[in-house]
């Protein structure tokens, strides 16, 4: 089943979460976190299909490597993962983007910024670490959270969140000339799903690293951080670099969701095979007089 | 049958190459690239070995991981993987290395030097690249290549030569002193099986992106390339960060040694859960008053 579906065209039914439209007047709160959009499957499905396109994954990212070694092309992909505290982006990174060579993906997380990147507009910190020809960035949180919890916080004014959505157009539309797809993920769940897995963290020893106290402290601030969320969507999902919203109270569902992203972006580079810079005959016939 | 060896001590039975001595005297030539030292299984079992000890790995790793966010300890593993052409550094990086979470792991592949890097010494470009608390690097290439084909070319005499084995060895033993576990590994392939992998490359369309006519130049040097070896490993193995000959004519013995030494070095540094440092009942109380 899944197999027909992904030889199919882009358009074909497939988990990808809701796409976001250029010009949304919507709220992420409408979309229930529990969802499966395009994907009628249990769990057991969802994590077969994760593994059965794994292969087809790591196919496309070499062929995208290598590409970007030929140097003919400047082709990559930006993964842009957001979500709240516990949303899943780890879990993404491990078994989604982990199912590739890690020599062709560059995985950047961004946390509070130092004083130094302080000292800079925000997108100073970001730049240096878009995706390299070739390669497949991965930004665990990015320049989203400069109109994200500056502005729950209200650490930046209005007309500072407007400069920063323009920027972060241009900056999006100038990455994606150069021939970057920019793939931008909310991973969604639910306020109660935060508070299980929260919880979890807390009675778990193992998973005490992952607890910070100020996780609670956010946590009050949902209903904020949701409609900031809405705001920066509405701004920033654009025909060249959308929005996808994923349910993510289902951590299967959102694997399989950003996999089938990830596949899309490089059937639309549809990487190929360098041809050879050298004479393959000529280059034959000398190595095989070193083979006696 | 593994499981009993791996629970076993660091110095039990397993498959690790050739550990090189401190003031060794011997060649790389005198090691057989087709045997597989410390394991009497074949290909299906070596293979099975590699799936069954990826958790273990993975464990470890996720410890070391934690360990270094805790910011309580400086503790962490370079990989320094080193061979010829087609010797299947990149099949380690993908096979063993890929096994693990990529948030952890750090990869710098060591390409020729830029004009801006060759105004420095030559550990100028490598010492941005160690490892930080907690992750694993991996040098695809390294400081060494300034000892192996600057030897072989003459691009470094004599005494400069000398000099850089002294600077690497202060090097590493600087690395080892804040805390990093050194795994150096030098895959061992023959000619003969070199001549294979660069056939299969030029016959292979899509493998010709991973051909250079440089590379059967570089062929032509083999036996000066081993005496580099054989000379670089002499003056640098020593007891804190010593060179493990693998041999790695079977890609997937060279596979097992080098997951086999990566768990070495973790288990050596044993990471453990970090304690919270906050008052995990208190939390527990908070996060709950938010959950009705």
């Amino acid at each position: 089943m899944t197999e027909n579906r992904d030889d199919a065209p882009l358009h074909a039914d497939a988990p990808r979460g809701v796409r976001i439209p250029a010009g949304w007047t919507g709220s992420v709160t409408e979309i229930d976190p529990r969802s499966t959009p395009g994907f009628d499957g249990d769990k057991a499905a969802g994590r077969q299909r994760l593994v059965e396109l794994d292969d087809q994954l790591d196919d496309l990212q070499e062929r995208l490597f290598a590409d970007g070694r030929a140097g003919a092309a400047d082709r990559s992909v930006l993964l842009v993962l957001q979500g709240m505290d516990t949303s899943g982006k780890g879990g993404i990174i491990r078994h989604v983007v982990g199912a590739m060579d890690p020599q062709g993906v560059d995985i950047t997380a961004f946390k509070a910024p130092t004083d130094e990147e302080k000292k800079h507009d925000f997108l100073w910190r970001i730049r240096p670490h878009v995706p390299r020809p070739g390669q497949i960035g991965v930004f665990d949180r990015s320049h989203y959270e400069d109109v994200l919890i500056h502005r729950v916080h209200g650490w930046a004014d209005e007309d500072e969140i407007q400069r920063r959505y323009g920027a972060i157009e241009a900056f999006e539309r100038e990455l994606v000339a150069r021939g970057t797809v920019v793939v931008k993920v909310m991973l969604h769940i639910s306020y109660a799903e935060q508070g299980e897995r929260l919880m979890e963290r807390l009675e778990r020893p193992d998973k005490h690293w992952k607890f910070n106290p100020g996780d609670v402290d956010e946590r009050a601030h949902w209903p904020a951080y949701m409609e900031a969320y809405d705001r920066a969507l509405a701004a920033t999902s654009t025909e060249q670099a959308p929005w996808h919203v994923i349910p993510a109270d289902r951590k299967w569902y959102a694997r399989i969701a950003v996999q089938q992203l990830l596949l899309d972006a490089l059937r639309t580079i549809d990487p190929q095979w360098p041809a050879a810079d050298f004479d393959v005959e000529e280059q034959i016939a000398r190595l095989r007089a070193t083979m006696d």
